[in-house]
């Protein structure tokens, strides 16, 4: 079973990584960039059979290892 | 408007950073991860009001700056 996991920052998080995306696009000439933020995504190919139990033991992952909650936001997408 | 583009290694490009997410996941006792691999997400707030339009800007930024074609794939999303 395939599991997808987005982890972005929180809102208000200052994102230097996305910053400095907006400016090199800036100074590319794509001058409509009003905003760049970078998130990350991981994709698990997990052992799971059951979607459920497959989201459940992915959360865990996340708060244990993948996203850093205190700053970071994740969603998790389980593909059966 | 907004966009975000997927930026993810093709297959059978060594991924490193998902290889040691596997590695941590093992450790932690996460047995069932059969393998693991890291891309990008990145998110863009734009000025253009035309879907299209924002696709084809999107595109241009991917291909000259936001992917490594050569290593990597991207997708994009248009939310109007």
């Amino acid at each position: 079973m395939k599991a997808r996991v987005h982890v972005t920052l929180k809102p208000g998080v200052l994102d230097p990584q996305g910053k400095a995306i907006a400016n090199a696009l800036h100074s590319l000439g794509f001058d409509g960039v009003k905003e760049a933020r970078q998130g990350k995504v991981i994709d698990l190919d997990l052992d799971d059979t059951d979607a459920e139990a497959a989201r459940a033991r992915v959360d865990d992952m996340c708060r244990q290892l993948l996203a850093n909650t205190v700053i970071e936001t994740y969603r998790i997408e389980v593909d059966p």
